[in-house]
């Protein structure tokens, strides 16, 4: 497979997507970034790094935080996790609140907003020092020593953020959320707040992919089976109500954010991350979901 | 990898869910049936065959049967079936009415009941004998020629099916219906009837596996990536509102029906299908459901 | 009060709204209604009758239909009907299917579509004859013999009534529905397609205006506390989602139907029919609403 | 009219369900009172006073004090009021953040807490001296200058208030509440915790049954069809989900609040107020409902 090849004809086919959408503009951090950066990453587990365009540029990696938060905690809960948080895809767009009115708190999965916050809660009574183990896991997934918090943009987030405000005290009203709401804020809008780039993020969802490896990086490990099972929530939940369409037209477990980066993997083959912030109307960048389409359909390797 | 060995493996370590669980009660003729019946039979793509338990008894495949409208349909029409039918999972009961009233008569997928009558109305108007080129398609898919409807169940069904007759009448309101109720129910229905034994369904299921070879049944013909895009939508809506909870446990495409069948796939390995009638509170067979996830624990193969 | 005065500067001052709103588009005998048609007609306690445009012309009542089958089932079952129908405003569209999915087949009350369809049901079971005995209530009530059912409007309605037929398969599925569909359809389609004039209408409900006399007409009969009780009904739940709105501006318990017209009734003092075919976006007649507010205004006397 | 005459009856006939219901839970302060006190006090327009029971012991009005609010604001405001909030029924729990959701932040209406919150937006930028004003009102609307605002019980509702923290930031979130979160549930949760008598909530509520004289108390001035249409208002939105069954049984604009208190007016004739700690599931007073419902029988006045 010439994975360089590849991604150089991707490059050229989605040219035509590349005004197509825009960033998101409920998050004024995100709007100062120059809307047309586009980057792809991809590792092999063969240990190959595949780059083409801006992939040393970071952006905020945003919800694909949750993966990273649902690693952490699987870790350390195993399948008591499930008593707070289902596994089943949300149906719905990716901050309704009424699905958690109607099933009494319990978020649908751990890969929408509400269920992050409940992860971000378990999280704070589970660790010593959240907000610094968090940041060693990522370092350590992907290698990177000065992976950051960006503390300005999580707190410019959290100013505006009335509908996880909303969200973090319906759960709370059904008891389940443990902590101050204000601490669960501040920690969920801290990780999703911190800066990655295309070649980093990728190599952070090379062991989602990989295995043969153990699972084990700062303090948090999975067996074989829990990977399996992270990427099989990745697969129906990573996309909020878009989540079928990724699976038919990319066929990958993955998940987005709304900085426009999407990391996504090829169980027993590799990981890729790609980036560009132009959003389609469910939030996903346009140029990412495109790429990740006509890369399965080159490689004709997908899951199914 | 010793299927033999398994299947017996698995025998044993279901037992204890041997009497979890109860038949759908609201089909009179499903209930004449012997709950304790247990079947499993896999195919792989090597043509190999392995079976264990009452894999020689038919029953009613219901709903599996959507897998193969689809089948019928997409090959048809292509992704013009899109404009009148999403590939989203449904996030809700298979019986729910909402969606589709927020969503102005778009069937969330077509392996709801919203979506199968949708499809069903598609083969009405596509087909020039579609219940004789439905049944023909079955027949050449399994290589049995005496696959039959089941007159008196589908009958049985349409005197008590006030649910489906809610639906197609939203559907119908809301124009996605383009024949009448009446005649699309009858066919629906029709298509549930079918009896299949678990050798039947898994073969049938083969081809869903098999990317080596054109898939060309009965005059449906589809694509390589056609056929992915059916898998993809297996695995997120196959099993109702447990399709999250079948993607975790099992990891495998799938389609289950309230007469207790369960087909599945294992792309590029094995198709498999179990039958035992009872079923849990989501309509799905509880023994089934426990097989094939020790199916895939045991051969530590899913698509993740 | 010199009520010819009030009528004659309503019909003045709503001359703005002449043109504003339209006709129901999904019933195709009522488009076939001239649209500019207005009249409005007003009976006093004291025997009076004030009339004011086209008050002789008879057009369809439709919904309106629905306060006199809940008084015909009201005499009939007494408080045992709210077993099977609520007494709460809907707060939602008036043919919304979602609430009686949430409420398992209880339509929220006998003015909704839904809850019509089971005081329908509830007629038919408890009548000899129930096409004979509505129409000899309604002819007793307004005090003439030649009121008739439109069977070629109901015929009409029943073909193209989708969604209603949807709602009455979604009663049966739940139980709240004993007789046959279609029987429940073809004269639920009867009953709103009886033509009535003004005067007509107007008449028929002064009986529950008045509280001098008892409520007793072709073999319904109802105390003085039950035609206060279905006021109540009117006046909470008469106007679909617009039952606040009506109640806000006009202040008096009403009915209105999709043909344009509004019946309502003043307490111990009078009752009012008014017409115009022009319907807002909630289906309300626009002339209609707004002479009835006007009438309120000018008399200042409501309920309030 | 004896009305002492009927008060003692209504004691008498009440007496069975004297012990059914229980307190809300979800307040602490509200457990601390004494369940079973009952009392119940009414004020005619000809300025007498009849009171039975436990009329001088002062209650929390909780909810009844929206009523308050909404006059306070349309007095202010008038019909610019619409704008941002609606007069619709709920048709759903007192609670419900669904609707909120689905209507893009506009309450309902006035009278359940999402309206209630953005009428308490709307007082902060309106007045000078919000807390001072309302209580201003408040004393000159019931004639007693010690009416107080219970800070405690304030602080303690908004400790334990995370479900109206989600919707004031529900609320924020769609840009219908201008002020901060924080500042709107303090004044809100100060509003709900002044302590009135059923002597005193009478005599507050008698000017909105009095066409005669002009409402203007502490800067508040309706006019008369003001007036008329919080009634309106009330009649329809007063009782939560129960606001059918309160008007069809009643059949009288009124407030209820968890304390146990409802505020019901017959307009032109009396304004009562009866107190009963015990709620039904609706979260209204069952003696109290029940004496109101006893005392419209017995007088044989209501607005119907």
């Amino acid at each position: 497979m010439d994975y360089n090849q590849i991604l150089q004809e991707i490059y050229e086919e989605i040219q035509p997507y590349a005004s197509m959408g825009a960033p998101a503009s409920y998050i004024p951090e995100l709007q100062k970034v120059n809307p047309d950066h586009y980057g792809i990453c991809l590792h092999t587990l063969k240990g190959k790094e595949y780059a083409m365009g801006d992939c040393d540029e970071r952006f905020s990696i945003q919800s694909i935080s949750k993966v990273l938060v649902l690693a952490m905690g699987f870790s350390r809960l195993g399948n008591q996790l499930w008593k707070r948080i289902g596994v089943e895809p949300s149906g719905n767009a990716f901050n309704s609140i009424f699905q958690l009115e109607m099933e009494k708190g319990i978020p649908r999965n751990p890969l929408i907003n509400a269920g992050a916050l409940v992860m971000t809660d378990i999280l704070i009574s589970t660790l010593s020092h959240p907000e610094e183990e968090y940041l060693t896991f990522v370092r350590e997934l992907c290698g990177c020593d000065d992976i950051q918090y960006n503390e300005h943009m999580a707190t410019s987030e959290r100013e505006t953020g009335f509908l996880n405000a909303a969200i973090v005290n319906m759960l709370k009203y059904h008891g389940n959320i443990k902590n101050d709401v204000e601490e669960v804020l501040r920690f969920y809008f801290l990780q999703c707040s911190i800066g990655m780039n295309c070649r980093e993020l990728s190599r952070a969802f090379l062991p989602f992919a990989d295995h043969t490896h153990p699972f084990s990086f700062g303090g948090t490990t999975l067996t074989t089976s829990q990977v399996k099972r992270i990427n099989a929530i990745m697969q129906t939940c990573g996309f909020y109500d878009e989540a079928g369409e990724f699976s038919y037209l990319v066929g990958l477990p993955g998940k987005s954010g709304v900085g426009g980066g999407i990391a996504a993997v090829c169980p027993r083959k590799y990981a890729v991350a790609v980036w560009s912030p132009r959003l389609n109307a469910k939030g996903n960048s346009v140029m990412g979901m495109k790429a990740l389409e006509l890369l399965t359909t080159k490689t004709a390797i997908s899951i199914f």
